[in-house]
């Protein structure tokens, strides 16, 4: 499974890398590394192109022992502790952060999870996602990137639309604004409650389907026209998506703690952001109507 | 001492934001907020002039019941549990970020607290400290902080500027980064050595010498011309600051674990920032020289 995880992961980034430089007139930049403890990964980042203020792709194949703070953050229901500390770990992360203020930022993460041989029951697990964080309110971009997801989910036995959905809304919540960092998606940890095969077909297919579930609406949005009032606007909700990532994504967190790559790591945050004091949206405005859906979320598809 | 310390960091203030008014050109925005726990406080910010991004003055005096996560994050050499968690807390926090990237941020905390009824030995204490945060290193200008600094706790015998300065260069590290915030100034915490009122004298004196060790930086720097790549850095440097403050400082994560009013606590925060991909700087540049003094702090004056 550890092969057969990496090939794919390093597949998904070539056919996504390959699609999202047709679309943005550049190459991107690719990086190789290692990592000192074990292991490495290939990150892809463009930037100065069309359509993309800056897009990452990342893959890794990591292997290793977890601090015990590494542990931790890693969560996924497991308390690790003792001499069964040591791990391998590989995935697929990626976030896209479109030029035009109208297109929405993206994100997934696909990955798989070991700890020690990886045979005893729940030692090993797959984990993943996707959510759409949009600066403006389309309905319809929201219902397509459900209707994408949760018609993965519903071609898999071990996926749970409605659950994996409420999960995302759960995760991706910045606390002290009480708001969500977009509008969702999926989100799972700590997926083994069938054979290893079948949770890895889960994740497979929903990394095939990432492009489907972005690209159209990336197509409807990239190119519409925008006043400097949505750009600034934009820049707030990264300055958002800073904080959201910095203080509570515990993949930023399990980086930071396990020596990673920072660069590949921080890929995700935007060029640029801004944090204005006491920043308000005028009541009933595009602005607000969206800040509504970050603080009450709402069913995009039916259940 | 409670209203000693509250009515001193009012004055303070006071002081401060009629010195920036003059500079700015504009008045701040003052917000008197009170906090549904116990207590409020008065935050004054400035922007749109012509001399400062964003620059924020805040003095606070709450009181309250520490949860375990806040305690824990209060830090201070004292591990708070039981039926000792009430607390007080009094202070004054500053960040000036100047528009010109030649004029360093910089930031000042000074704050009194106690808990239980601050009886007990060990429960009260003041800490606090000041910082100066560069783009463009010029030597003058960290000699004549660190100067001022050092001569305030030449006055006090409860102060140790040479541990004080230790203290800030070690407390201001990016761990991920392996470099400083900025080029250090005095960090102490703890502060209970001496009589309540020695300790006061000390704090006040500091807070007192503020306007001496800034201004005449900032009037060197303000109007100094400079490029668009040189912009550029100061915004990649305040892409650092906010990883600083949202990963690692102790008073950003108390205030966001505490209920605080999350606008005075990430008033710190600049107004906009920058994060590119790999971004490195040129061998033997001004922007290597400072990076070189963020891996590896000097002494700018006489032990």
């Amino acid at each position: 499974m550890r092969q057969k995880m990496s090939d794919m992961v390093h597949r998904i980034q070539d056919e996504i890398c390959f699609a999202l430089k047709e679309i943005d007139g550049v190459d991107f930049r690719q990086d190789e590394w290692t990592r000192e403890e074990g292991g490495g990964g290939r990150s892809r980042v463009f930037s100065g192109g069309k359509v993309f203020e800056k897009a990452g792709v990342n893959v890794s194949v990591v292997h290793g022992t977890l601090s015990p703070q590494a542990a931790k953050s890693m969560g996924g229901g497991h308390e690790l502790k003792g001499t069964d500390l040591d791990f391998f770990a590989t995935g697929i992360s990626l976030v896209l952060h479109p030029l035009n203020p109208m297109a929405p930022t993206v994100h997934a993460n696909y990955r798989y999870f070991e700890r020690g041989e990886g045979q005893k029951p729940g030692s090993w697990w797959f984990g993943g996602g996707a959510d759409l964080t949009p600066s403006y309110l389309f309905e319809e971009d929201a219902v397509h990137f459900h209707q994408v997801h949760k018609d993965v989910c519903v071609r898999h036995k071990v996926a749970d639309y409605e659950k994996f959905k409420n999960w995302c809304d759960d995760y991706f919540f910045i606390k002290h604004r009480e708001e969500r960092r977009g509008l969702g998606g999926i989100f799972f940890d700590d997926i083994n409650g069938a054979s290893r095969d079948e949770c890895f077909d889960f994740v497979t297919d929903c990394a095939e389907s990432f492009l489907e579930s972005y690209l159209p609406i990336l197509n409807r949005r990239k190119d519409l026209q925008y006043s400097d009032q949505q750009k600034e606007w934009q820049q707030i909700r990264r300055g958002r998506y800073v904080e959201f990532n910095l203080v509570y994504d515990r993949g930023t967190t399990f980086g930071l703690t396990t020596n990673g790559r920072i660069e590949s790591i921080l890929m995700s945050l935007p060029l640029t952001s801004r944090w204005e004091y006491c920043h308000e949206v005028e009541s009933g405005s595009e602005e607000d109507r969206l800040v509504q859906l970050l603080r009450n979320p709402i069913n995009w598809v039916e259940k």
